[in-house]
């Protein structure tokens, strides 16, 4: 094995991927994972088998990846636009079960030109924004939201079916006490559009939203039908933070100590293009009194936290735990799935699909 | 064409590329571009054409890319460590002529036992840290320089070939004043060592180091061989802030804006999977009042630097120019190479190789 590269613990995955069908069974909630974080048709395969009803695509590139792989219950979590996507979106709708959300009249419009020579319907959810201020109408504007189920209503290829609303600005609030009354203020929000459409005759067969972080949050509020949690699979060392209680570190880095250029300092092979920092550096596994510090798309310094002399050498395998596993699973083509330190299957990852 | 997607402008590419010659002609420099940034066999094809004396990879696994493409005078700039990565090594040395730098003599001894049955030699180059403290010697240091160079010498499938020193920490210092004190001084620690080593019966052939932001300060030192610089052929808008008057900005994003939620926002499908903020956010082409915010994965926001109502549609192309290039192309498998709005040629990059 060559380092940098990814590993997958087999048995926290399927631990991890168990406790979250147990979890959305108790709460009675549908589990829809996101295919975003792993990009990985086994590792989505494995969510359905669980008990999982589909899953969510960040990008029609994923959703192609997905049907490829046989996936059939397929969320599209993102607004399609441009002739290209909407020819591809079209075509993959003859494949398997896709929905798509919309948050403005054009993209309907577009959508339905795309289909008008498709023998299939496409599923459409508006997207409501409760507070992430990305995409999606503000909840208030009940008429402008009327007038696009409508809108979706006038084209005989599309059904509508729902809402979306994500609460991406709180899954990662550190504190449980008001993360909780956060998410739960941001949702009535979307409750509100939920209770006030179906009074004027369009009730929403989907409600869908929450993440892993509010998982025991969002999976709990009234109206909503389903969730979309994605990193709880793999895990990253930001959601442990707050999720580490239920779900076990399946995902790591491993990386060698190439140089000791001096007593404080190792350098190991691992910088920017082999682990995120977006979300800041890594933990260093079994050395809680290291840090890391990127220096280069391919290199990283790892020294004693207090400035002490390091006591690691050359040629030493050093393993991390990413801060965000969505964008460094990204880098890579494939990821070693270790259990009991042996390996047991190369899983390829459909990145570069950010289309 | 399906957004997110990297555009190269052609003409731009081929006149940075024509133009790094000409400046390293006239400095009577050799020039051995880096690869790391494009990760294209063509691009570093046309670097040699232009009179380039071979490349700098960043990995081993980018040097088997270059091998298999065949080029044929190759520096690893890493130190090369582990029994599967010297293996590989020292196969790749049979197709064409490797050089690798080292800072350890384990590094010397490991990669000496990796060659023992190989019918061909490897070139060694002595990393000297000059200030940017990630890997390397300490050049005040010369009695562990010299003995470096001694073990070297005793192993018979290795040959002492000189030093590389990298002045990373300088190479994007904004004030050019500066800039230039500092590297000169930088660079006369390097230069030290060269002659006390020469002078110890030690002559070095080549010193190398530089980059696309020093090349006109390293590129005009006495007793540098060579200059290693890799933005310069597609250019980012970092470099650009100090070496825009040489070089064109060949390398864009382009993406869609998939929603305009509000007056004020519009929201494009491009997020850190389509383009990296490790050195800041990207430029907006042609809106340069517009500002770019990264809000997940596959998203970002478009605002009017003063927060005021901003004029695009949905469905409208937008073109980012990244802040970092080496690791926005990283992010993609192919780039598309356009000359006057044309499509000429999918270049594919080989990224995903940080071994």
């Amino acid at each position: 094995m060559l380092t940098p590269y990814a590993v997958i613990d087999m048995d926290y995955l399927e631990k991890n991927i168990g406790t979250m069908a147990d979890i959305t069974s108790r709460l009675e909630i549908n589990l829809r994972p996101h295919f975003k974080t792993h990009k990985s048709p086994l590792i989505a395969q494995k969510q359905i088998a669980a008990g999982a009803i589909g899953i969510t695509c960040a990008t029609l590139g994923e959703a192609e990846i997905a049907v490829n792989n046989g996936l059939k219950d397929i969320l599209i979590s993102r607004e399609i636009v441009g002739t290209g996507k909407l020819s591809l979106l079209a075509g993959l709708a003859r494949h398997a079960d896709l929905k798509v959300v919309v948050d403005d009249p054009y993209q309907v419009t577009q959508l339905s030109a795309a289909l008008a020579e498709s023998p299939v319907k496409l599923g459409v959810l508006i997207e409501i924004n409760i507070g992430q201020n990305r995409c999606g109408i503000d909840p208030g504007n009940l008429t402008a939201i009327i007038d696009l189920i409508k809108l979706i209503n006038q084209h005989p290829k599309l059904t509508f079916l729902g809402f979306q609303g994500y609460e991406g600005h709180l899954v990662l609030h550190p504190n449980e006490d008001e993360r909780t009354t956060q998410v739960e203020e941001a949702n009535a929000n979307l409750m509100n559009v939920v209770k006030a459409v179906a009074e004027a005759g369009y009730p929403a067969k989907i409600v869908t939203g929450g993440g892993t972080g509010t998982t025991l949050i969002t999976g709990k509020i009234e109206g909503m039908t389903e969730i979309q949690p994605g990193t709880y699979a793999t895990m990253d060392a930001t959601y442990s933070k707050i999720m580490g209680l239920f779900f076990a570190p399946a995902l790591k880095i491993v990386t060698t100590i190439i140089s000791k250029p001096s007593a404080e300092r190792l350098i190991v092979d691992a910088g920017s293009k082999a682990i995120s920092t977006d979300y800041g550096p890594p933990e260093i596994i079994g050395h809680s009194d290291w840090v890391y510090q990127c220096i280069g798309d391919e290199y990283g310094i790892l020294r004693h936290v207090n400035g002490q002399p390091i006591a690691g050498n050359i040629g030493d395998e050093i393993s991390l735990y990413p801060a965000h596993g969505c964008t460094t699973i990204n880098l890579y083509d494939k990821i070693h799935g270790f259990r009991n330190g042996i390996l047991e299957i190369v899983m390829p990852i459909g990145r570069g699909k950010s289309f």
